[in-house]
């Protein structure tokens, strides 16, 4: 039997994932579970999209560009623009999710050996992509203890060395909820400027700002604009995660062209998906209004909930609908399979995030979980009541110990 | 401004696509183009899927498993029975069209520097998948003069190194439309077995075999089933090239547990590309049979029109629903942009796609162009006779050469 390949060996499991045949097997024994783990919105999707989905009248399902229907990309155009994104139709390609934007990103953009750094913790799948493109990671930490903030410029510069090629941000953060000030955007742009690299910036949730602070977009710097790799996905604003339709912006016309050499080898976007995604973009502003209230209580709800409970602590998140919580535990990976495994109160039981699955150092975030806000505020309150149930009966509280 | 990568230097543009702006053109000047160089069937999808599709009464287009809907894997098994494929639900992984599912056994299975043994003329887009794994293709090459058959073992052992990790077939195939023989089949499986290597099969094709002879898939190979990687996709025989579901199917548990770090770094397939799929499965046998008489007679109607072409040849392809067709003419590259730039017959021309395109050796396929006969019969005919004044009125035509 030939051997799999030393980057399939490489690839980080799921940190998520991972815990999905315990909670399957905590379903079978009839435990109802509150899923805190997930980036999935439950809130529905655009009428428009779903209509436009029902009303298809096609007979054939044939491929489409490349680089996705001109007349999505065209009216997208204008959204950015409401961002003051100046972008035009061919600036934008269309891909199969915004994880396609980001793994052609760095298909095309990076060889073999060649490093990004990327603040931390992390959306862990960068990790992934990276692997797949040979290329490596060089964690630059924020802590919990500074609200995830962005560290100094020296830090940064410490990290470059002759291989280095890129920064990779996502903001707002997934998982952090961390949205970048002007003044952090500044200093990335002239890192970027100074050493000549990517920047490849994932802004897939600017729909999901609860603070005062403008939204400062990578395409929003001034002098790095053949830098700049724009990621997006109607995933997050739409809540429509399945259709898989993101977007890799660049003003990069090289680039680009790289980047439509994968595009083509893979034929085309999913066209329906396409089509529900253009009918979105005429979603009524009362339907994001209406999220973002949504989203503005659940943030108030979770986060006064979790820092009511004896020994947790969570930062105030500004954007996205996560949030990475410090908890009084030994182990997060041993604390969220054990709430799977052996915790249920009534009947029910949280599955979270361990954020070990977001930092590259295996030293951290072993008392850190990301838990996300895309449950009812009623679910959420059941959900924090829960999570401070189990932290009381799991052996590995820290608490316990100092007690005794 | 920062480089792009050496893979993405490396990566071939499509052979295809980059005649697109000049027919573009022609359409701009009031051309009709009959497209002979598509592999976009013209026949309409299944009611049963585009009714499906229509009814879905989701309110939340949400993420589905990295591996696809269970319910979709389950339903393909029976399908797969009728072909004497007998595989499991866990065997199956769906994924994003078959693209992805060569992506991901090339990014799974092959390290850079690996090679594989690919029979040439080759569907252009392994190359593509095979430089983003880093691997290396080692061409066999095979002529139209013996009909495209498999060349001896013997030339197949010479191109074997200490690298060599695999062979990748697509079965019938695209572009000659060359069906297998059990000999050639029984000659590659012993070649797999004794260098343990991986066998690719790309066997999208498998419904349009016009022949008595059998159909041999790589899963009814004995002795190799922990080697055989089985690449699929309803894109043709459903004529749903759109909706982007394909299957990557092994008996190789290891190799199936790597593939899904790939995956669920994607999160997932589309959606509602799969609820198509599996609604799909269930169209009538009708369906298959009269697209298979539809092809069948228009396999008929190109072939023949070919040959009787002064100086053309075309070999009878025995599945698939295209054809390498040799030329009098210098450079295919050349005639074919010549057909859209210069040509037209009653303003209308032909577009079709250079061989070259299919070989790595670039010396190969300077006569040839793939045909394809997804038109109807009465375009294709019409095709056909602008395909003889083109060559008549062509410059570069050898024979013209050879009267003088």
């Amino acid at each position: 039997m030939p051997n799999i390949s030393q980057r399939a060996c490489m690839m980080p499991s799921s940190p998520i994932r991972k815990l999905y045949p315990l909670a399957e097997a905590a379903e079978a024994r009839g435990t109802k579970i509150y899923r805190l783990n997930i980036g999935q919105p439950d809130l529905p999707s655009p009428d428009e999209g779903l209509d436009a989905m029902r009303h298809i009248d096609r007979r054939v399902l044939e491929y489409s560009p490349s680089d996705g229907f001109r007349s999505l990309r065209e009216k997208l155009t204008g959204y950015y623009d409401q961002y003051q994104i100046k972008v035009s139709a061919d600036d934008i390609i269309i891909t199969t999710g915004g994880s396609e934007a980001v793994l052609f990103a760095f298909m095309a953009c990076l060889n073999p050996g060649d490093e990004i750094i990327v603040p931390e913790p992390a959306y862990a799948n960068y990790m992934a992509f990276a692997i797949s493109a040979g290329a490596v990671i060089r964690p630059i930490t924020t802590s919990i203890d500074e609200g995830f903030a962005l560290p100094s410029v020296d830090e940064f510069e410490r990290l470059i060395t002759p291989r280095t090629r890129g920064i990779m941000i996502c903001n707002p953060n997934n998982p952090t909820g961390y949205l970048y000030t002007r003044k952090e955007m500044n200093r990335i742009r002239d890192l970027v400027a100074k050493y000549d690299l990517f920047l490849f910036s994932d802004e897939v949730y600017r729909e999901f700002i609860y603070t005062g602070s403008p939204y400062i977009s990578a395409c929003h710097l001034e002098g790095i604009e053949q830098n700049v790799v724009l990621i997006d996905s109607v995933s997050k604003r739409y809540s429509e995660c399945g259709i898989r339709i993101g977007a890799l912006i660049t003003k990069n016309r090289e680039l680009r062209n790289a980047v439509m050499k994968f595009c083509q080898a893979r034929l085309s976007p999913p066209l329906i998906g396409q089509i529900i995604a253009e009918a979105s973009l005429d979603a009524p502003r009362s339907y994001s209004i209406h999220t973002y209230e949504e989203y503005i209580e659940r943030r108030n709800c979770l986060i006064d909930g979790l820092n009511r409970i004896d020994g947790v602590y969570s930062p105030i998140p500004m954007g996205a609908f996560y949030t990475v919580a410090r908890l009084p535990i030994d182990d997060s990976d041993r604390f969220c399979e054990w709430c799977l495994r052996e915790f249920s109160y009534d009947g029910a039981t949280i599955m979270m995030a361990p954020a070990s699955g977001f930092y590259s150092d295996p030293d951290k975030g072993h008392d850190e979980v990301r838990i996300s806000y895309t449950l009812k505020k009623e679910d959420l309150r059941h959900a924090i009541f829960l999570l401070g149930k189990a932290l009381e009966a799991y052996p590995g509280n820290t608490m316990h110990k100092q007690r005794q």
